[in-house]
């Protein structure tokens, strides 16, 4: 068959093959194409396009491909240009030209093409989806169980107010609960049929693409032919979604390294999460750590990648677009595996306690709540009582002290204010008790961040749940109609 | 007041003044400032914290500065670092420190900004949304209008097939559509109230964030302080849709190009929208598409730049933070006059149908559908089908000739093929009316687009029109609650 | 003039007009416009080409134009398009369409703004480079001062092993110093003269561009009329040179972040250059280095708009390349600001000497040096001496403990190795004095590395010097020029 | 050996193996990876820190890997985490623990790996610096051979001017010889020792870092040993210069693309290097030149991820700089494949003269050189003959007629203007004569383009030539040190 050049009057380069081939980036959509190409050729026979005894003889020849491929015994040649027309040169020796050459029948690899990207790409976002499901559910049960120990709060790497550890680990749920949103949404625009598309304009044969669709368990349709085979942006839909749930795992993962170091103290890598240097006998890094905050440039690499290709190119298929998946199934893996081995430290990871609340006795960190208790208890305007305690620790810390409470009452009295029961205004302990705002961080608010998050995880649950059974009876219908028509052949 | 800097031994470098202050990206979110100050203080009235009295007279203030400012009198001084001291401080002078002192109770700027940025960009997303709803029913129209044009459609900017000129507009239609989707979907991840989460821990105030959340519009409260100041996920993906939505727009201005060369003819740009060269003086430039191409990339410039200031950094607030607007206005600027000029242009602008239509004749566009012919009408396989045009294309090609009947039927018959009535077959004009699969180029089919898309466009429009009375009413409700305050001190 | 419609049915649409003026990117180039139109002017008038009494009156008019700017009363209208056709209808209301209506002759719009970039550019550059060199001076300095304190060096954000401060300041000038290498051979592709390619294929008038370039100060002449006026891979280097420099200054933001922690507690930044809190009174936070760190994301964000912008289109001007100023000064102002601020905070920031060096006693910093020690001294190969030490850490960390020449005696001798004067190994300040191979960290080698490092430094002051003198001579030469020709006149 | 894990209590868990090691990128750096090995231990020997008879010993066994490794015996386990543990495991197994134990002395994975990337990368510089030779020789000679051809020139994709064949060509040539200089200075920055840097502070073993130098051929010696092993700023300009270059490719892949449109038809791909369609019979498609496009966004994206790698991590190696190498080899193989098939290609591409200048004579290309006449011929200002000529094109534009001399000559005497000899000015093969500015494209002028541009790729051989036997020389000089040693052991 040697790829579609009857029109042309010389053979092709051996460089050109080499450097137009797809079959790097179509090796993991094989099983997909399988799948496409039964349900193309049902559909063909359902339609009459093509004999049923003909259908059976391709769907008898596609199933012994599917063995052959799970059992290694099938693998593609770059000299057939890509996983199309490798599947479809498989079938052709098997059942030979004058059947084979049926299946591409009202067909364009231009829609076939897309079809194995959707039918892939939306196992794979429900996979990722599945784990940040898991690592949501690691997350608030660690906020549950640390909602009343005590931590410092940063802003600007700086100690700002105390918090609970429970707000840490909740924020970073409520954080990757948007990442679900945003896949949520994602999924509804990969999960439309493009199969029938053909080239661009459809086609004059009599094709049922609601038959298609049901078979492969997509929710709907494509509109437009010319678009459903132009387009990529639920590509780039998916490289911006991972980009940003990257960038908000490269945040967790920074936290992560800083809080290990000697210097802070807050958590100790697990023995077995942790890794040595060559020459350095005493070393102990959060390598995964770092892997994770650097693969962010890969995935953040990979969104550009596709932007670039998609840029200033006209309407219609061009080959650009086989560039859609260069990086698309490695980016992919980076992100599961960066989110199957923080779900597992994070799971392990054990916090200093004492560590993080002896540094809270250090910084001042109840300046803020000394000031609110200024404007509270003493009516002073809150300008007036930042002032007044940011001049105390200006004092204080240019002499080596820090926030104590006789000290404190002291100062205060020389202003004319009479302060007392102070400890409780500077204990971080006690400090973090009041924060109960909405969203807070005293331990009422974060069980109840916890409790609202915990329902709209369920209800992801559901969801996810849901499509995995969609796709599954699709298979499962698929695999019946095989047998009614290979049977009635 | 000087900046807060009562900590501190010596008053700030000059030249970091210059350069930590945020004004340039403030200043266009001042009107945002002013009513999230006077629904802060309203709540601070309602709950108690402040007396009524001292909220009068700061609202009287805030109504004062907002028609300062809508005059023109009152403008941003660096020196007072961002917008959120610039407005205290205009206050300070109007109402005194004590009184004006008491604004910032229970708040910090952390959520003080979010809340502005957020006021402002769901604003500015609701701008964009309706002008693609506009640009919506101009390329329906269009495409209604056209459904029975014919021109050549292109694979790698070779010609493919023959299409309709409406299955080309409602691609575009279709394309943005998603667009529409995303952006949709975006809305309700930036329309949550941010107000209340303070500097990263909630506040021990007894604040009323329900409140404020119903005065300002929002749909729902932040649900984790930490997060709530921390995150900039809204953002990233903000500048992914107008990435997204530009990399669409970015390949109608390539169309665009291309179809007005010399070479393509399809189409004149009006002389209105079209540009003249300082030395040529016959040149007729596409500079609108052309540069719409190219802000192509200033939009995903933005989106590297923020993505690249989120990657890595702790969590908590930190400055880096600040330059989450820093190109959010201006791409957003870039889109909606891209928006406008495209659907200004596609309004008025006149195709060539002869020309189109010759260039389908020269170029063997209906090879496809000779081999389709085959198949369906004389038994062949597709593959063979496929053979046989491929090497008549060949064979015609290299004497210079085209496709025509009599000769066609000629080759044909020495094939041992009885081939009539090819003409039909090969007719561009007959072609694109037998493409009537689903989604396909004919006429029916392109109707049928249109037709759904049109519904769906008509649901974005309700939603729009309540997302904007939903907003108008907030901002009335406002109005009343100061009114009732100002009556009542 | 009304922009070059002569050739058009109708004037232009008001929204196209503003939506492709560039009026905003050419508002800081009008200076070396005017420079450009006078040295062009004197050509044309050398060759013969326009009359000597007609260049005296343009000349004329354009030294107006420049005290107009300069004084404030001559600013760009964006109905003219751009700078160029702004500056020659101020030439036409002073002097007559007669005679400024021959200021364009043999030139193009495409040749003049390469060669306004080109003039703004070099000087840019040259700006940056002489920031770098001072910024260099201030890192030596420091350098060569702290080349025996003792700090903990790190890797993984772990403590590695000690190395001096002064490693640490002359590693940034190291860095650097490949930052203005690659600066200094950029250079050398901006300074070649674009003007005479006019719109792309050069002029038949018989114009002199030897002249232009000495006028001009230019190294050499543009070698290809057609790439001359297409290509902007010199602005694409400098955003790639920039990027790289910034991504070096985000490091050292960085460090300096973390360094000022209260955990790490290395330095404090001096108030001057520390920013307070709106509500959080003790708080002094490092903005300027947070704000350098993000930063890298708007210069990485230039790079990216750019690339993006030449990405795919047809040789040629197109008016796509009107895009390649629009981040270019800004991101030269963010690299200048963040190198100032650098500077002077890098030259006045202390060091807690105390403090590093306790760190260094706490974890272990020692241990290569331990092991290198079992090599050297007890013949015992590295893998096995890397053993013996990790065990010991092992042991000593789980009780808590830290190195001490006693306890390890005793540990050393119970495995059969009798150490002594173990003292010296496991002392920091010992340890950093050994390390003094090329390049490491003794202060013997850190003052050979400053030495080295100034000489090179001293070299690149030569050539700035060379540089700026060339292009002052260049505008003398000008001025000289322009004098003979408004007397002959 | 296990990975360096003698400090911890745990082994390591298998997801966290997977997740830090770095096997797929270090596959390609084995053979320098022991290149650098068999050069330390010459060092160590040398230098007396390892006895003669144990790098005799260690040799021996890295020769044997060599050759393991060449007949594909020999494969990287992920199991030892990298390259350096799996050659140092090798050589344990050989030659036993307590000898192959030495290897690491005075040294560091974290010199050793950039070691590594320096030696793999300047080859591959000098590969891509020798095809952009090779491609030069091409252009060059497709130049000078078309010098005279004429062709439509573009500004806008809309004619502009009348320009030769031979100056498209020389663009491209003098485009890439800018190319060629970033290549050449980049390789500088490369080409620089780091071996010895050892972890970031040097060692206190006496090492020899100018014999490592000499005996791996670089030009100079590391400066900073905490800056040697921190830094990847020769990465992030090698991703640079490989953007530029792709962009420069991309523009002319875009030319090719749209040359062999049916609507340009300039050229048609030869055979043997166009693509065929699945469906569409007749389709001849210039894919590869559409993948040039496209990877462009790959190469794009590679630097945009090392460039986010490297944003605000502090100084010192940090796990993250492994991610330096995972898009640096694919990338330069592909901006090597580029470049063959386009050297391929525009050595035997066919262009149409006839076609091309029948263009010229549609669309008004010669209408600048008409203005340009009546400046110099009738004394007409520039602007007033540009109205003139301007008001004559819209006049027969909407005639639908073109340029004539007989009907210009009356049109011009209408204006009072008696104009002769029009034929020769609106002659685009007399018009194209005249521009004989340097760099104009005439063909004296593009002969002497090439000339010069031939002398600048001279220089740039004899360079490459050097690099090359310094390389060469420096391994044959390590052959000999090794048998020197192994015969003296």
């Amino acid at each position: 068959m040697k790829c579609l050049r009857d029109r042309f009057g010389k053979s092709a380069d051996k460089e050109l093959i080499n450097f137009v081939n797809s079959i790097d980036v179509d090796r993991e959509m094989i099983l997909e194409d399988i799948w496409g190409n039964e349900v193309h050729v049902l559909m063909l026979a359902k339609c009459k396009i093509i004999r049923r005894e003909d259908a059976a003889k391709i769907l008898k020849a596609l199933r012994d491909l599917r063995s052959d491929f799970l059992s290694g015994e099938f693998s593609l040649s770059s000299e057939l240009e890509d996983v199309h027309m490798n599947i479809e040169n498989y079938v052709m020796k098997k059942v030979g030209r004058e059947v084979a050459g049926r299946m591409h029948t009202a067909r364009s690899r231009n829609d076939q093409v897309v079809l194995d990207i959707k039918l892939k790409l939306r196992n794979e976002i429900l996979q990722i989806f599945n784990l940040l499901l898991r690592f949501e559910d690691v997350l608030l049960e660690r906020a549950i169980n640390s909602s009343n120990i005590v931590m410092p709060g940063y802003t600007h790497l700086q100690h700002a107010q105390p918090i609970t550890l429970g707000l840490w680990f909740s924020a970073y749920a409520t954080m990757l609960l948007r990442d679900m949103e945003r896949l949520n949404s994602l999924y509804d625009r990969i999960n439309i049929n493009p199969l029938g598309s053909c080239a661009l304009a459809g086609t004059s044969f009599e094709i049922d693409r609601e038959y298609t669709t049901r078979l492969l368990g997509f929710d709907s349709i494509s509109e437009n032919s010319l678009d459903s085979v132009a387009s990529r942006d639920f590509i780039i839909e998916t490289m911006s979604c991972l980009s940003i749930l990257m960038s908000n795992l490269s945040r967790l993962a920074e936290d992560i390294i800083l809080y290990s170091t000697s210097e802070f103290k807050f958590l100790e890598i697990p023995d077995e999460f942790a890794t040595g240097s060559s020459v350095m006998p005493q070393k102990k890094n959060p390598d995964f750590a770092e892997l994770i905050r650097a693969r962010t440039g890969f995935v953040y690499g990979a969104l550009f990648q596709i932007l670039t290709v998609m840029k200033g190119i006209p309407i219609g298929y061009n080959r650009d677009l086989q560039e859609d998946r260069v990086m698309l199934w490695s980016s992919i893996r980076v992100v599961k595996n960066s989110l199957k081995i923080l779900c597992k430290v994070i799971k392990r990871v054990e916090f200093n306690e004492e560590r993080m609340l002896n540094l809270l006795h250090e910084n001042f960190s109840t300046a803020t709540e000394l000031a609110n208790y200024l404007v509270r208890e003493k009516g002073i305007n809150f300008r007036d009582a930042y002032s007044i305690v940011g001049e105390i620790v200006r004092k204080l810390s240019s002499k080596g002290s820090t926030f104590e409470s006789k000290k404190l009452e002291e100062i205060l009295r020389e202003k004319g204010i009479s302060a007392e029961n102070i400890d409780d205004i500077i204990s971080p302990e006690k400090c973090v008790l009041r924060s109960r705002s909405y969203g807070g961080t005293s331990p009422r608010e974060v069980k109840k961040i916890v409790n609202r998050t915990k329902k709209k995880v369920s209800r992801f649950k559901r969801i996810s749940e849901e499509r995995r059974m969609r796709i599954e009876n699709a298979m499962k219908l698929t695999r019946s109609e095989i047998n009614r028509v290979m049977k009635s052949a």
